[in-house]
């Protein structure tokens, strides 16, 4: 029986962690266990910093993006000895339960304490969606609201100027958010990591455009590919671009992608992912995941999830090209 | 083959509808389809409103709420031979495939030309949330985040106040928008149509909180259930109700719930209805409407689906439950 | 010399009021001064509950709606002798000095504790903007901006189906709210309780629109006039008056108004109010009330303040006639 | 007298110019004058893109940015003889009148057709206020707010992580941007162009803050001043800047400053700026510009206005130093 239940958000921030937080205290409360957070992500552990979690400081921020508990990449846990350590240390404050919220690395050391002997459940945290076997992660759907928002006021001035705006999104390995934005944005070409990029169909379809009345557009770089000054100099180097790069305007949308307040997507998976997680390592689960699979919350072993590579779903890709958006040319094998 | 295909919005609006438009048009045009729009809903069949539908309308538009090609209900479509002659009128006009988007009424209409004999295909379009065999309708995401911010809102009130709130949402017979929202904002209750609520737990579970230094609460009703004030009567009727009827504040969120630019959910999800409803009735489906399930689009007949009440999700409620959220006691049978 | 500086938040709560305590507090402690505050309102004086206001405290608070402080309309400060005795309780607390953020109710009580003999400035916070001799009160601008993004997604819904809304804004006692809310959301009519709404006037205004193509409607009801049942009811007296009566769509915003995180303008007054609130009373001024008098902050009297009732600028009204808002005939004197 | 006014948007797109140029119609409308619009800016003129401006078109695009006429840098107008081309064009289409909405450059231009004898009043909309004479442009508000959003949203991240957040905003001859919103967003440091930033100051604050618990930061840096880059390299040459080397994130906010639907308040001002610069057209005022001055919207000759260098307004930089804004020390003459 797990008496005391650890909690801890690692790796890049995203919204939804506190909703998250929320549900796993929550649930876990109700089935009797107390439940502690550890500040930091795994750091929190080796500088026993401690924070209790009680039902009003997780509930009256659950609007707030980022995590409460604060977050950090932890070095030490590269390390086997410093991970032996870090469950030695659990031991001894009589954690018997781990929840780690976060992304590909956090679950890699969720598995690492599981392996090593204590129970450990992952949730996945990520805005870039880039882990395998769930649908979405926690902050995905928030991140492309603030994407779609940003876009639709860049368009503003597109639309008042004629003209063709670069915009970089996140994705350092996927193509996820740069492929659903420019579905959900109207982008004439989404530019991602999984296809190669046809610069002069990209061109041709640009002054295409020009040569119309509505004559604006939007190109959607993931920053996994390059960054905007290489598109726009390889654009350059082609015949009859220079009305193209005369008139491009590249903005990298940056952090603002991270923040923000939860949305109803979010914080409804993000719930549903605490309370299960909370039940199943309450029951003896460990060594796993929850997962968004075919519309409900179900659980994944790690070592059936970790390492394995996220494709573009077909059907997405399938829509995109029904839309007229241009993502590329897939890559030879 | 079909030549020319009709498109048209009927019943509430729902944000999203602009995006679906978009989606039909740009897929069936890309198919060698002629793509035309009813204005007004099935009012526009009688009255010849018709409005051509390019790539440049559809596509400045799909940030808006509403639709662009306006919705009705269609008093007249509800008698026999008004449907006989909506249907001879779209033969005259060589109309040969119809896509219907709205709700449970809409999809009636489109199978009763369905069953006239011309394709039709429909796309449920609701906020509410309330049409049998598709997980999610289109609208239902942008209205629990317009929800969302607004109660939030509400809670920065509530919170300098030490008061109770009582927001009444939308959903004349479904409780979804107001159990889901209750689970994203935080709410403390949820009296929603599929259960009854337990009036005297409510009373003492706010009493409770007011005993307590962290004391505002929410409770939300559904608009199915019953006015904001005959619920604060019903209260009154209770023994030691006098603190917590004085401190309540109601609100009734209204029609700002149906408005607003479409979120990235609800774009995605329209574009990827709208593309299936053309692709299948270029393919000769008909009588059958475009639905989310287990996270994929599929077809399903309306005979199938019409008619049939959704129950709200058992693991919604178990999550519910596991947050603390009160939505009351089972209706017995 | 002021020592401690008291600062309280009462009446209803305004978005500004966080950052109006920052900026209190962070003048005051470079000046020298110790701050706390009182929860609660006047309440806080009397229960001696006392915050100590570090940096880091308002700080991390001031995107929050609402007031950190909590707020409350205090009955005990309407008794003289309550007021003495919060006098010297405050005395014993070595409080030297107060700050008191509200509405008109709040600058009274100020004026109270001056007369006693404390020194004590008021700072302007009401959504309504009734505050005599301050072109703006702290959190009127966010609460029309609130009003704005409702309205505009109310307008999606009208655009959608050819209707007339009826919108009810907040103010009591002042139009200022439903005049320029009018004049920024592109309303038709303003019904505001400085004038006399002239129904038949409306009626022939909105039948007008009724027969053109564009021609859904809106029409801004301050609360102060009347309820949007009774509004309606009056329409429904006249003749020919079906149409709007069965097309007419109402909506109440109700509390959604007064919360939210404080607009760029708002945080800027209450910043400017409070850095020149804690300058003035540490520099021996009392019994005034800071004041946004043509683009600058300035000191007013209270006493030449407090009791003056607040007119709509003529220049506004000028303005709504030139833009064609209808906003009724001036009451005979 | 005027029969035919012609309005056109010119340079940079500001959020307001749709509200603007409704004002100006209405009014004109009001008082006998037909209006037309010129599309894409003085360009408009030469290539007779003529745009008739009725209430329906002008009032249904009032929630968009950018402006509906669209805009543009027009290069032919640096040239005399073109510039008299343009007033003869303008006098054979019987143009007796033109409204000029936009920034330094578009006044220019107003000012020159004004010398050659055509009346032409000027409105002032630019993100950057950079404007003699007027205390706010059209645009600047709604600006501030999106730039208040996305910090919001930055600083959920930097306090999950401790971080100092260095981020880039519009303004490259003025600072106004910069400094204003790091009151609203509670930055700590403002780097602007008036100001001569002191590199070894900044950073012995940003390490003091590492040394505290809550050691989230924010540095607001103005366009003008540097590239993000080089800021970071010139702390990077002094001793002790490893940790904030380390520990600092760029972000440059870009074009989407630019959009977005206007604010309240821009809504407001381009309401009652357009309003007047109407009514003193039809009144014979010309080679002026419309100006918000002490609360007020005056008139202003343009030879007065013209070639001014504003400069921070001094109560801004004391508030600034109240709240502990590091703003750079004064540039030497």
């Amino acid at each position: 029986m797990i008496k005391t239940l650890g909690i801890l958000t690692s790796g890049g921030d995203a919204p939804g962690m506190n909703p998250a937080i929320r549900a796993v205290v929550r649930t876990a409360r109700n089935h009797g266990a107390r439940t502690i957070g550890f500040a930091n992500g795994f750091d929190g552990i080796f500088d026993e910093e401690i924070i209790e979690l009680n039902d009003g400081f997780v509930t009256s921020n659950m609007d707030r993006g980022g995590t409460i508990l604060q977050s950090s990449r932890c070095k030490r846990f590269y390390h086997e000895e410093k991970r032996t350590e870090a469950f030695h240390r659990l031991r001894e404050m009589d954690v018997s339960g781990l929840i780690v919220i976060g992304g590909d690395g956090s679950l890699h050391g969720a598995r690492a304490l599981h392996q090593l002997g204590l129970p450990t459940i992952g949730i996945p945290g990520s805005i870039d969606n880039d882990i395998w076997g769930t649908e979405m992660c926690i902050g995905v759907d928030t991140a492309a609201n603030t994407i779609l928002s940003m876009v639709d006021r860049i368009k503003d001035t597109a639309r008042s100027h004629r003209r063709c705006f670069l915009i970089e999104v996140m994705g350092r390995n996927s193509g996820y958010l740069g492929l659903i934005s420019a579905i959900s944005c109207g982008a004439e070409v989404a530019v991602i990591p999984e296809f190669r990029p046809n610069y002069a169909r990209i061109l041709e379809r640009m002054n295409k455009r020009f040569a119309q009345t509505r004559n604006n557009s939007t190109i959607i770089l993931s920053e996994g590919v390059c960054h905007t000054e290489e598109f726009v100099s390889r654009i350059g180097e082609l015949e009859n671009s220079d009305k193209l790069c005369r008139e491009i305007r590249k903005t990298v949308l940056g952090h603002v992608q991270r923040g923000g307040s939860p949305s109803h997507f979010d914080r409804v998976l993000a719930s549903r992912m605490g309370e299960l997680a909370a039940i199943a390592i309450l029951q003896g689960e460990s060594g796993s995941m929850t997962a968004l699979r075919k519309g409900r919350i179900s659980i994944l072993d790690l070592d059936h999830t970790l390492g394995r590579k996220k494709h573009p779903a077909m059907d997405m890709l399938r829509l995109a090209r029904n839309l007229n958006i241009d993502f590329g040319d897939p890559v030879e094998v």
